[in-house]
């Protein structure tokens, strides 16, 4: 399983995704590269990023894309870990960025690297409908790009306490 | 798998679950009927329509049942998709429509019909207690309705970024 | 399957966690002991016990164990239910008790039990970003506990429309 070229890991907040994830590329010969997406706009994300970085040794380079993810992408060799698309996808929204060229430059990106590449994301559709049209889209965007990074994925895991279960 | 008499696809918002059904239902001769429950209160609801209606084509016959699902499935010959138990539920509850008849009709129509017939649902309970009173009925309703569909179905498949797991 | 020590049953809202937790310990020998965490606040809480009550007969044996979980599991032989996970760590958190020593003495206590014990818990996570810092916190403790009773669990479960996936 480890030979995918591209993996995506979803789940729910604290399913344990960027641990299975940072587990994933660690078997693979380092160094390995860490893009993250994260922007520590406060002190909740600030510990977040903090826990995160705790983990990680010297092993890891990290690069901080809370945007240009296309272009981190196509500027990496070796194995990747991009934590994560939900952020991505919350600084695009909040930038009041175009979301359909973003998408397809993602996909680009992903097509033309030479990997392993894991990446990071939320599953956030699997509650009653949110009651503010900001969320609504959101989640609807979250599911759309979840679908199209999934249909270019040579795996898909989705996560449960911690525990991964291979869904492609 | 194509054999099931009643299939059940449940999943998150833009999980890719009327597409997997629509998939299930077109590998079946066609003509096939399409039952919507979907009522055009709003833009954001109109515009989704209009995606669904636009993946359709002349193979497909229309009918709308907001509220009399029961009744449309015991009017209908070959393969059948039914596309949503979630907004034929809001249309219930926010109708006033007593719910235990409802969910009676609908298992004893399911039960006459000889099929093909997949239908579509949300699961909606993996989130914290919502704070209002209705959002925590209408999860308990929907968590309710899809253990009954689900009990009496020959395969139920949960999606997960646009992908099928079977559960059953 | 069933010789399993110790087994997590999680799942959404109405997605018969409980019932299938009951069908796991029933079939042991009786009697079973139930450990209940549940507090009945409100009238739509009453109603939830009510009907889990209605479900069980004179073979089970009731413990109330709001916050007492460790010591109700070390004071108890034989088949157990704990139900549920969720509602023990709403009480912790509303009574303002340090999390850390007690999801730690749950473990010590989990790791002495010869079992069976099923225990059941919430998924959670799924969802948008909750709008309320209580909220944001509650899933994420909830994740981290789940997380670490899954770690040390023989069998999870993942509950979906009444049906049972096995993740480990």
């Amino acid at each position: 399983m480890s030979s995918a070229r591209l993996t995506l890991v979803l789940g729910g907040a604290r399913s344990g995704k960027s641990r299975h994830a940072e587990s994933l590329i660690s078997a693979h010969p380092a160094p390995w590269t860490y893009i993250a997406t994260a922007q520590a706009f406060d002190d909740e994300m600030r510990e977040r990023i903090g826990e995160h970085q705790a983990r990680r040794d010297a092993n890891w380079h990290t690069v901080d894309a809370p945007l240009a993810l296309p272009e981190a992408l196509a500027a990496t060799r070796g194995p990747v870990l991009v934590d994560c698309l939900t952020l991505w996808l919350t600084n695009l929204m909040l930038g009041g960025h175009d979301l359909k060229s973003a998408f397809l430059a993602l996909q680009e990106a992903l097509e033309a690297v030479s990997g392993p590449v894991v990446m990071v994301t939320n599953e956030v559709g699997l509650s009653i409908v949110p009651d503010n049209a900001l969320g609504r889209a959101f989640r609807d965007e979250q599911g759309r790009l979840n679908q199209r990074i999934a249909d270019i994925a040579d795996r898909v895991i989705f996560m449960v306490a911690g525990l991964p279960m291979v869904v492609k």
